[in-house]
């Protein structure tokens, strides 16, 4: 059985490094905050006697030797970068579970037949450098390292020039590392375990997820001289869409869409603004979904430039499509919660996560535990230490009952 | 008559403090391309053999001497600070013109009865730190110096802290030089002259405007786990208001309402927006119109955080009233203008001017030239060579007309 007072105690030093007045984490990835907390990391695996290397991206894997020598490893991880106003749960709790899996085996000096990994993926947040999950997605195949390399934050540092700076390129070629299996723990992150009285989601996929970089250019003029029918507007045009868009994914059942960026031109309390930026996240389950939605978002689109005048152009930065877990670690999953007694449901992620691009390369599948009010990517985010305890139990029976097989 | 190259090549020249690669020029009131253009105004001052004075916030008032000790001086002058991407001639061709007018009767050795006192006024544009006509609001009274020292920019640096650091911080206290009466030149900044082809506005007042800091706030959560119907996004809530701002605006005569500035946070693709922050600019000829407005706004925005779970405020942080211009002036306008040939027309200031404000403690009145297609605020601003002389031989001619009454 794990320790969930030692798993408790590593959540509660760690969210000290870039922890907030408000009980959050400001970790961005790659900032001097992410190379604390891996610093740190890299310690507590090597006093277990792991093995960490780190590949071109900054991914770090530690690995804990198996008894055969022909297996690929069983892995375990999740990501320690944060939001700029993160809770202190998510992602960590998945890779501070498992090195609580590590050590917990370590002390009984249990071997398994399969080596085991513990893994930090780099950037799973997007948040600083888009898109999300970027480090998964490197070692995956589905980005080349030299496009991580020349992604930019809002200042316009490169990704590659953050990496550096904190000393965390390693030797390895991305993706040189094989995976056997990957299971990943996390909070739920929205509110249904809760909802429900479940203490274990048993993740069967993720859902699908598109990214938009939207410009709309009008043109900048007096705000007190310029009467209201000569105006082109970029902000209320892009006010309009930010309800379009909220409208179209309201109408479709189980979509989610946000505006979470924007950014106006000259930003002048008496200047009409000549050019604004926003961002779109969408998500949907399911591919033709999302085709139409993002068709509906064109039109509208479409019809409000043509409206006010003004000139719009939308692009999709990204796509992550729906992702199904495997079976073979589902089951595993359903076994170490029914072996330990917790109730559980199966479940699909809103959220996006590192499992889902591993997924591609090798067998994966997801823990769930719930979190107080479904609330994530806040400061208040909070999970309890009985769910913490409980995820991190199957986490290590499940990866145990994979390693049997 | 005034020297209209001469006049042209200045507008030339200290367009280079600031140009921007568009065409226009970026002089933030009191950042180092201020201090630059105030340094060259001082020195040509000087050569004229007026004295220059500066007060405690700023404003720099330059006098020739008249014949009549005991009459106070007759002024003109306007700003030489420019929007963030502001034009060539909004606020430096008021003040331009009047050192061409000074140099033309420098070089008649032309004696008026009263002083003559060229100004530049301190941060008329509100956009670095608001509101707008700061210095000549101090000087008029409706502010405090104290209150102009605290205003802040977006980066938290206080106008006191900025006029210190450019070195024109004056020993003057601020209104004690009286003015006699003000005239000041400005481009239209509005579409009315060019469309029906006139020379000169004679402009017998200045709409009322109103500036507002709205906040919103509504719950940070996970862009793809947390429902639609379970939100409460700041930034919708924003999109929604701003819609409805420019409705109200639409359908009230002669309104005019801009959202200029918009900021949200934590501003991250994937993070529901937990605050947002904007302004808004409202005008009307008439403060009851003003007032009526100012309700309906309070109550979309009641209705729209009602509707979204969000907390709203919104304060109003700057009231500049409906101001008549003064009939005294107007006649030498009148009379300049017809003098002149010019084809003029009376009309009412959509934009904003220190006029507004010296108004209150002296006869004023403004004279408006046609600037191209009526944008303002825009590097693209543009004012033909026979407008910008128009202007400054009126200028002339009404200050030498009200001279000898
Ligand atoms: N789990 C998580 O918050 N990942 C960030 C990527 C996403 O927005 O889903
Ligand atoms: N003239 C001018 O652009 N003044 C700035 C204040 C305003 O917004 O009207």
């Amino acid at each position: 059985a794990v320790n969930a007072d030692r798993l408790w105690s590593d959540l509660m030093e760690t969210a000290q490094i870039g922890g907030t007045q408000k009980g959050g984490i400001r970790r961005l990835t790659l900032s001097d905050e992410d190379r604390q907390v891996r610093d740190w990391f890299r310690a507590q695996c090597e006093t277990l006697g792991c093995t960490v290397e780190v590949d071109e991206v900054g991914n770090m894997f530690a690995t804990r030797p198996g008894r055969r020598g022909d297996l690929p490893p069983i892995a375990m991880g999740s990501h320690l970068d944060t939001q700029p106003t993160g809770g202190k749960f998510d992602g960590v709790l998945g890779v501070l579970a498992g090195l609580e899996c590590l050590r917990t085996l370590h002390d009984a000096a249990y071997q398994t037949n399969a080596p085991l990994m513990l893994v930090n993926w780099t950037n799973e947040e997007g948040s600083r450098f888009a898109p999300a999950m970027l480090g998964s997605g490197v070692h995956a195949g589905v980005f080349d390292p030299a496009f991580a390399d020349t992604r930019e934050d809002s200042e316009h540092n490169t990704f590659g020039s953050a990496l550096d700076s904190i000393g965390y390129r390693g030797p390895l070629k991305a993706g040189s590392l094989s995976i056997g299996a990957m299971f990943e723990l996390h909070i739920e992150q929205g509110p249904i375990l809760e909802a429900e009285g479940d203490t274990i989601g048993i993740v069967k996929g993720v859902q699908g997820m598109r990214w938009y970089d939207v410009e709309i250019t009008g043109r900048e003029s007096h705000a007190g001289s310029t009467p209201m029918h000569l105006r082109r507007d970029a902000l209320t045009s892009s006010a309009e869409f930010i309800c379009a868009i909220d409208r179209i994914a309201r109408e479709m059942k189980d979509a989610v869409a946000t505006v979470g960026t924007i950014a106006t031109h000259p930003n002048s309390r008496n200047v009409i603004p000549g050019r604004t930026v926003l961002s779109i996240d969408l998500r949907h389950p399911d591919k033709g979904s999302l085709d139409s939605i993002e068709a509906q978002l064109d039109a509208a689109l479409a019809d409000i430039a043509r409206a006010h005048g003004v000139t719009a152009t939308m692009v999709r930065i990204w796509d992550s499509p729906p992702v199904p877990f495997a079976e073979t670690c589902l089951q595993s999953i359903r076994q170490a919660a029914r072996q330990c007694g917790y109730r559980s449901r199966e479940m699909i992620s809103g959220a996006g996560h590192d499992a889902a691009y591993i997924a591609r390369v090798a067998p994966t599948a997801m823990i769930f535990v719930p979190c107080a009010g479904g609330l994530s990517h806040n400061e208040e985010e909070d999970a309890s230490f009985e769910d913490c305890k409980a995820g991190a139990q199957v986490l290590l029976q499940a990866v145990l009952d994979y390693d049997r097989r």
